[in-house]
């Protein structure tokens, strides 16, 4: 039953409680299965590969076949309706556009001791984009990964994407086409993960992984996390929807409803101050139920894991927002910037009844890769920052040495680091000398 | 025995690929021992803490002292001296002026389409710092935790510390105190760690994570990350010096001696395009180790990991320097801007012969939490944003909308997304209808 509470009720807090710490994901002991991949790929390269994807994705390849050749690509894409490729050129070029924004500026001052300091931003060389295979095989992921990273100036980019028994994604291939990607590799699973950190004959092993996945993806990211960047540990979708009376509830339904098909562990929640209305999008959610495709996934996750919160007012409003810290944040009230203001941790946030969510997976501008699970907290969606990194810059003149110099020393020596202080002792004692 | 190679060397690829190769580190089986300290401490809370704190540090503690008091701070930062203190002071001073700089920009624009679109910087709202305890208690290293979250806004701050024996070192409170810690914990290793990010009575929960600490504390790190945000997995200290002859062969001993000091796992290489320089470097460093107090570890470091290679020219110490990605760079050589240029995957850059990378372990300003073991390849030291994150704004308007909602909706219908599709499509026909 979906969650129905009102903060007046008496076990408000108890049952708000339950519904942040619900686990909407299996806990699969998978770690144990994806430690092996890893050192199988590791041991054996692409053989290894070879073996896994005919077992998992049931698909006899090569090593000469592991990447999808020019041809290939070239005829897949040849079956994209041209709609569908403006489609997706328009949202590449908005998605271009905003993340352009994002590139950080270096730095440089000289201050007042005389020392030149300062930063400089660089691209990571290489970064691979895990797509999933099957159901969730979302041209609209490829160009949310890769055009950041090619606006950050990533020399080489690749994707792995399964394709079980064979079935391609043409809108995929134009997708990786379109934003720049390099090369295509037909893995996928903790295998494709482990040959991008590791690299084998045909595959050589980049700088990042980025690209959400299934719970073997998941687990092989955070075991060669240090080895390689990663950008995030991904988990179900959710939307928080904050709207008072007089939107209309069938808007807010699909909203819902957008996050609910996802995944039957998706979360969607309504806050909103008006009781009658909350019943009214209930209403609504389960009449557009009756008709959607995915009524079962979306039903599933809407029954177990939605709720309909009413308040007493905005400012109870946003105080839930910030301890759910949703991934997406919709905001449907009288002054939409004022609230958002108050909300400090949410993933994207989209004001007034115009911006459903749908707009900001596609063709909004910002990323749709955004933290889920409440880790908005302390993270951020992915962003050219994450394919970048800085380096600080420091250069010392001899009076600059000789103004912070002694402090240095002194606390070299308080930490008992001995040759710390000498080598700057050594540098001081030439200027004493050459007074 | 210290590597000796030169890039002429006909084996050179081979010998070079196993230095880079090299694992510094026991890779001890920790990962059981640290998920059982976990689980104690999300079970038994504070009475787990003391526990555990009675079994590894050696000390009785009760739940009510589990934190410093104002009182205990007082008596013990009244031990420092005025000297040291002001060094504190003058260190912090700096690290605040150079991490201030780093704070971001909101960005906010209305786009062609009628779209306006942007981003905002928040704070995470917690911040738990880990600071190791016994040899390496740096105080250092809290000035260059906690100045960086003080700069990004976060509103509580805490430090946790072990004590082993109850032994405390009062420059790490005063540090605290400098650096504005709310509050400091007398509790160390993984049961630290799961304190901070599941909270105990005594312990609130924080969002953020950071500090070094020994294998179970990186191992703890790494299993509560997506719980809590953490900065990184800390490896052992590495410098690499790049050098031509002309240079004081003493001072860059001192340089490379300073990183052999912290830890037998620690790296020192110098790479010059001078063979003879290589040798009188590697002597100085024999006859500086005589004299050191920590010559049995800095000894052990140079011996087993240490390193001097002679290249034909300065484009071919970048390329190695790629390669190694270093935590610190040194760059003694006649345009060391220059080469700097070539040389983006490193963590810190010190130039000219003037720049000691003790300065840059204390008072230079930039921060002294570095990405080792390669990571700098694709990571950046700790800076103001990993205490911040990003929420992306967008809101369209009826206009915005029917510009770029219908290519919302074909691709919500090409990656069967149909209730995605509808939500635009329920906006669109109101238009429509209203026109």
């Amino acid at each position: 039953m979906t969650f129905f509470l009102a903060t007046t009720d008496a076990d408000f807090e108890s049952a708000f409680t339950a519904l942040l710490g619900m686990k909407r994901e299996e806990a699969e002991d998978v770690d144990h299965a994806v430690a092996a991949i890893i050192a199988d790929v590791r041991a054996r390269g692409d053989a290894a590969l070879i073996d896994l994807t005919a077992r998992f994705d049931r698909m006899e390849v090569t090593a000469d076949r592991l990447a999808f050749s020019p041809a290939e690509i070239e005829a897949e894409i040849a079956k994209v309706s041209p709609e569908d490729r403006a489609a997706l050129e328009l949202a590449a070029a908005r998605i271009r556009d905003y993340h352009a924004r994002q590139l950080p500026e270096d730095r440089s001052w000289t201050d007042a001791a005389g020392a030149t300091l300062g930063w400089r931003w660089t691209p990571v060389s290489a970064a691979g984009l895990y797509v999933p295979g099957g159901l969730a095989s979302y041209p609209s992921s490829v160009l949310m990964n890769a055009i950041p990273a090619k606006v950050a100036g990533v020399k080489r980019l690749v994707v792995t994407c399964p394709t079980p028994g064979g079935v391609v994604n043409p809108l995929v291939l134009l997708a990786a086409r379109i934003a720049g990607v390099d090369t295509v590799y037909r893995v996928g699973g903790a295998q494709a993960v482990a040959a991008l950190a590791y690299g084998t004959a045909t595959i050589q092993p980049v700088d990042k992984i980025t690209g959400p996945g299934n719970a073997y993806v998941a687990a092989a990211k955070r075991r060669v996390f240090g080895r390689v960047g990663i950008d995030m540990i991904a988990g179900p979708s959710e939307v928080l929807v904050i709207a008072e009376a007089g939107n209309d509830p069938d808007w807010i339904a699909l909203d819902l409803l957008s996050q609910a098909e996802h995944d039957e562990s998706a979360q969607a929640i309504l806050i909103t101050p008006d009781a009658a209305f909350g019943h009214a999008v209930a209403g609504a959610v389960a009449k557009r139920l009756e008709t959607l495709d995915r009524r079962a996934i979306a039903g599933a996750s809407w029954r177990d894991n939605g709720a309909v919160i009413v308040v007493r007012d905005l400012d109870e409003a946003a105080a839930l927002a910030n301890r759910i810290a949703p991934e997406h944040l919709e905001i449907m009230v009288d002054d939409a910037e004022a609230l958002a203001a108050k909300i400090p941790h949410a993933g994207a946030i989209f004001l007034g009844p115009w911006t459903p969510e749908a707009i900001g997976d596609y063709v909004g501008g910002p990323n749709h890769v955004l933290p889920t699970a409440r880790s908005a907290r302390f993270s951020s969606g992915l962003n050219v920052l994450d394919f970048m990194k800085r380096t600080t810059m420091a250069r010392m003149t001899p009076e600059a040495l000789a103004a912070i110099g002694p402090a240095a020393e002194r606390l070299a020596i308080s930490e008992s680091l001995q040759a710390h202080g000498l080598s700057v002792r050594a540098r001081l004692d030439r200027l004493n000398r050459s007074e």
